[in-house]
């Protein structure tokens, strides 16, 4: 169920069967020469929506704009100021937890989210560790592409050339989501340069056309509906586990 | 062009032959028994897409979480606080200025969303006007629902029961976008209550079922779809200004 | 009763008999060549004064610097950030509260403050709606310009140059409460342009003396007098539905 | 010339010949039995008054609201949290600095605003200190009651109960500006307590009655114009020497 | 004993007995020509540690960097923004509350900090007094530099050239904690000069060499050993009244 | 050369031959039945000690107090909450920019750290990002106990019970600095049990005497002394490598 396309009396009765949620959290950002500015928003809300409908799980609303100041020295690319993520996340979660979730799932697309969303479920927490009393919820953050088998079946798909942004497995992922928006795009050199990420300017100097240590134009829909596959399988256990408090 | 299914050079030519962009801005709340929870942030979006189809301006990706604290009593509402809300369209206008976009359009489809918004606008412009320096940019907001000639078509479709909050119109524009998405709800009473706004829990007791003077069970996807094309030409001609500098 | 010519005693009295409160909330900022820097505070204080005195009800300190980032341009104007102004009503309210006042009336002189008080407004609703507690108590924001039969009659006295900022109507009061403050000042032209309002040297540049739409030179202490009697008797009227839960 | 009754051309010619303005700053908190709520803002703002009229300097909209949360056991008290009032004094400041005053003198009335306004400055200046510029303006916090000549006159008028908190010589000069606010009560004890200033709580059982170590009952308004002129006197001298970059 | 050197068991056994502690708080700043950065924090570590150790109370962490933006046209200054710092004292209060902990003594080295530390006491007090709940526990701020005789010693030291800043007092203090960081430097002028603090730039441009009306040679660690005597002597007294709840 | 015990002369001459310095960063929380709360403070704080003697480079003042809600439970644990953590890390990192430091190597002992440093290095890059200028310094972070060949000497001294938290090896290295310090504290289970980490009291109830996973009992001076030398050696390596642009 996708929370968006639900009314509250459908999410009234879901929360009586679960009290979990899948919050797909993503960036908009560029991604090389032939990648779509939505592609880490675009991949956990794909995965998130076909996990969800065969798993029976809510899935809410994308956070499509995430912490991506290094990438604004190409036109496109949106962030949100690390304490402005972490204002908003911490929104999203109260919202939630007023309704009664106690077990949220943040499916993650970008890296660069990593750091500023483990700083804000350190802020959610915060307020009950400092008030001395236990919190009601639990948080958890996960990558689409650090699930179990995932990797390996990148390294399968794509044996060179994967990458480190704008990686071939992501690309696919966005084709097989949104064919009609594949784009041909040579790639000079073929492999990209690899480096350290710091300020936009300093990207754009190292990585010329946006991508790190990648080929993107390996990627095709059908890559990326094996992606897919395989993703949504490891999410649904995963969730599950979650949701059921193993996790 | 919607932003979020380009690449960066197709941005950065889109920027050679214009400097605008169109951003929907919206909110996740409920919409009453039969209303989607997406409802505000879909009906700008479908609207935008379609228009930025046909008159080719960029579509921005979707500010679908909003200022909805009073909907918090209802299931899978979620808000930002106002304060969270200023900073996150600041970052977001911060980033497109950076790009080179001088006409931020902010495309609304939530009333509770003008206030912050505009309070955002203040903030970004107060930047410049502290400093003694002129402002680069334009922002403007709208509503879908306020442009020209819509409230007359929605008269003439809902003689009766249009009501202020899960209105027959932006139900009917989420049936058109979303046909799979209807439901079918008995409404108690017809057309629901109306009166002021304030806390969720006081929202909760004047609407029992979210609904504010409505009856949204006239809605369906035909006149969805007549909304849709008279919103999307009246936003093309506004867009247009706007961007032309005329607005 | 003034709140800061009361005694504490004097105010707990006045608790034990109402709960509700005023405040006069304005703006610093330039009115055009004749008119008073002050006017956006002076006009709502010395309606609230009078009407307080009248009916009874509790006036408190005027909130005297508003949101005028537009009006930088032209000396002497004042602003807060709108996020500081939001900051500011909170912490007016929150002492209120304290007290036990559970009806605050905003009584407000400045089309600039309307979004970023409602948006106070929302951010102080949003800890209640956000915790799942009814809010104790109601928050109301009003114009003395919008008040039932105000603009009937600035229609009556100023049928041409009433304008949008700067207004006949609004030096008019201040030439009441200040006789001595009046100014003799030739308009060119006699009526200013219109137009849309962005940063401090947009404005500037559209409105050269700072007024819009306005021939404030047709102001007089009587006209004022007028305005303030009108103003004064609606007021009463709003305030006391309001205390009374009826508004 | 007040700021507040004054137009934008005279602001503008007043900055040609001077780059110096005050603002009077205070407080709206309890001032025990026989004092009004908005002593520490009408204390600073009728000698500044006088005092600008006298000698020809501008003088800003009252800074009415300041830190009293130690007060706010006693109805009628308001307070800015110190964070907000930081906020709010440096949007002032930057207001000011953008019309090109250059020498601002905060006038002030309240013990509890002594803290938050210097760290006001400091969290102004830092910002240049920071960026490495030398900052073009000059900040000033003087209290009226620590003026040269001012405690000599209040141990003159008042050999024993001027005290610490709603002190004999504050509520004469308001008896002075106000005598129509006059409160004849019974003081007991006739001197009230000492202690240290905490939490509301804390001070409301240190503290009965308001006062803090002061018999207010001796106040009039014939000792209050005594320490309005006396006031006056070193004021003019201290803000000439401060506008003159001697300070 | 020294929080940093204990165990959590320690410090449960340290509760059972005492709700007070002890903590530092200093700055990291210029200290003229032959003073240590360091000096504001570790004169009062340097002393706290030694009167923790005789009289058995627990001192925690140094608070190390605090509140020096006028020191900023010197290398190796560091400072907090007054916000940030109220923030960080903030968060510092409310880890030691959650133990239990009700009295807690900042230790201060550095007249900078005076107002943002009082601004955060006020701040957290803040919290208590805005809910209408009395505060569970008592803030203090002393310098070791204003206990009493301390300055009767000073002056007995150093009758000329103890200055107000990179004092001759402060800099012994150093020397006694770390004899093998004294430098010999030649001062010129021998006694420096006085004035304002402001910003930085303007800071350097009175003070060449960092110092404030003092002569800092004279310093010694025989001197410094003196004067940690008598602080510690006097300290330890003022520590046990504000924990005996006298204070 | 340590800073905090430099004077600021010495510190402009080290800026002439070198644009970096290292800053130790920690957090002061409980570190098990034998560990001390300041573990991760001392452990940076040590090796770059030894470091900047033995290689020449400059050590700043440790940042002491990170981020570390999650031990509140146990009596002594100071937090910041993570957005106080990225404002003072910012307020460092503009200070030390400000005199020229253009490498800053945040040095830090803790895990819970990672996340809001690495917020913070990111919110520090977005202004010049955001602005579209080349950030003119590098941020880096690094923890003593990844750096190469730390961990093969951790797993060589301590086959077993090194654990996740309160390990082994870093009461080892605490030992080492304070052997004063040592605590022979019986464990109970020997090995720790492990799990996720999340609010203050799930995690006492997870981890009841704080551990996770180790064995400190097996920690020795000597064992440390061994595991400062190792870090030492590679943390020289990776400064110098950071310093000359290379890392």
């Amino acid at each position: 169920m996708q929370l968006h396309q639900a009314s509250w009396p459908e999410v009234e009765a879901y929360l009586k069967r679960s009290k979990g949620i899948v919050i797909p959290i993503g960036s908009t950002e560029q991604h090389g020469p032939n990648g779509l500015l939505g592609t880490d928003a675009i991949c956990p809300e794909v995965i998130a929506k076909e996990a969800g409908d065969e798993a029976g799980f809510l899935v809410g609303p994308t956070f499509n704009v995430g912490s991506a100041q290094h990438h604004l020295a190409f036109p496109g690319s949106i962030t949100l100021r690390p304490t402005t993520m972490i204002a908003a996340v911490n929104d999203w979660i109260d919202s939630l937890v007023r309704h009664g979730f106690t077990r949220i799932y943040f499916f993650n697309g970008h890296g660069g989210n990593i750091a500023p969303v483990n700083a804000a479920f350190s802020e959610s927490y915060s307020a009950y560790s400092l008030d001395g009393e236990a919190c009601p919820y639990q948080l958890k953050l996960e990558n689409w592409f650090t699930l179990p088998g995932v990797q390996p079946l990148v390294r399968e798909l794509f044996p060179e050339g994967e990458g480190g942004h704008a990686t071939a497995s992501e690309v696919s992922v966005t084709y097989y989501a949104y064919p009609e928006a594949q784009k041909q795009v040579e790639m000079s050199p073929k492999i990209a340069p690899t480096g350290p990420i710091r300020d936009a300017a300093d990207y754009r100097r190292r990585f010329p056309d946006g991508r790190i240590g990648s080929d993107p134009s390996q990627a095709t829909p059908e890559k990326g509906a094996k992606l897919v596959a395989q993703a949504k399988r490891a999410m649904i256990a995963d969730v599950k586990a979650f949701f059921e408090g193993q996790a």
